[in-house]
């Protein structure tokens, strides 16, 4: 895809912002940049499964996008991610989920990343809701 | 959450119509039972990322929730998935995604599974485009 | 590392050899090939840990070993493991260790392989004691 | 096993000299308690692989190990481990490995732990060679 900008999380945006699955999920990048990336998805009815919770596909599609955009802030946006292992920690049911994710160790072909993903509500302090380790390709596909 | 039926497939599909998050995802269970689930997806636009391919977020959550389901054939309705590892194989364009979740071993707390994620498209054979590892609880929830 | 013969299963044999670890641990290669690798362990007293059974430490080493010789077996000799996801279904006490790698997807620079490790005793049928999947880079080094 | 003393530290070695496989490893634990453990392991000749760098699976070793004392830690010594993701960021080829075990979250039943595993070297700071996340049940064995 071509991209209108040349600032980074301008240009982060405008990649989640052509993600079709995302128009329905809602997630927003507010930090890219340096080995990192950070999504924030406010807890809507669409988002929960039969029990009233966060459904465990959300958490893991967070997973999965911010360990690759945090790659694709050292790789480049041609990147295509080999694997997540998403573990659930704790029920998120009301408030802001972020999803933080960090650069392990990159190569020049591939970056290895982490992700914690937290609950956040006004009534309490922060709680981590899932863990997560992806490994992602740079591909010449830009 | 209390079910309406005692077949489990049909049972099974009201759990599965219980999760607001698949009304947005659109999968339909196909096969339950015996430690086996099947999930299958039409791809739409919606399921998409920016290169036009399914988002690697859509087979995270159908790796997921076929890993449960597997899990709950022989645990109970009561389970909690602690974590699954999703390994992408091939990028998934048009036609239909069938999960299929097997349990590899079970006790009566936990069970492990694993599912392979196959794209199924008019003109050409099913291809593998994703696996996957879960590890799910049985909780006293039911 | 150089090798003195071209049959594949001999010289993933001279590769298996001149791992030290392995003259500690005493896996041998069974079988090499077309995408599959099969390492046989007689388990032995110092593989146990404090509960009498095999270590996990020893499962998670066939585990990386036969998915990297899997893929090894499409990718050639030059390869790195990026990661290795084990999940241990049984206890296994006394008999062989037979770990199964398989290669679910390769292209010409990283394959996606699985393993299973079955418990072979003399008194009953083999059981599955562990699966795996791993993703393997092809590297220049030959 | 039965322990001969209630210091937590010395009683988590007493559990490691009782682990054989350990025996031809030789890690030692150098820190135990409230959520966390470490291993160090100085790098030998019987450590490592084809190519001279530390086997995978000696990582994956410390990986195992360690996020199963770290989950001991708040669990109790009757922990069986369900599974361990390794991935593996850079070969280790001298000096030694220190492997640290943290608790992410843990209940009753089980702990969810991820691990680190530095390179210390004389010549150079600190290398980031391995992370990992486990998952870890408490059963009822003492």
């Amino acid at each position: 895809m071509s991209l209108t900008t040349d600032d980074p999380l301008a240009a982060a945006r405008e990649i989640l912002a052509a993600q079709a699955f995302n128009t329905v999920v809602g997630a927003e990048l507010t930090d890219f940049g340096d080995g990192r990336a950070e999504l924030v998805l406010d807890i809507a009815d669409h988002h929960r499964q039969q029990y009233g919770v966060v459904h465990g596909g959300v958490l893991a599609f967070l997973a999965d996008n911010v360990v690759t955009f945090a790659a694709g802030s050292v790789l480049g946006t041609g990147v295509i991610t080999a694997g997540v292992d998403v573990s659930y920690l704790r029920a998120a049911r009301a408030g802001s989920l972020r999803a933080v994710g960090s650069v392990a160790r990159h190569t020049a072909r591939h970056a290895v990343c982490t992700a914690e993903i937290w609950l956040e509500a006004t009534d309490s302090d922060p709680e981590l809701c899932a863990i997560a380790q992806g490994t992602i390709f740079a591909t010449s596909r830009t």
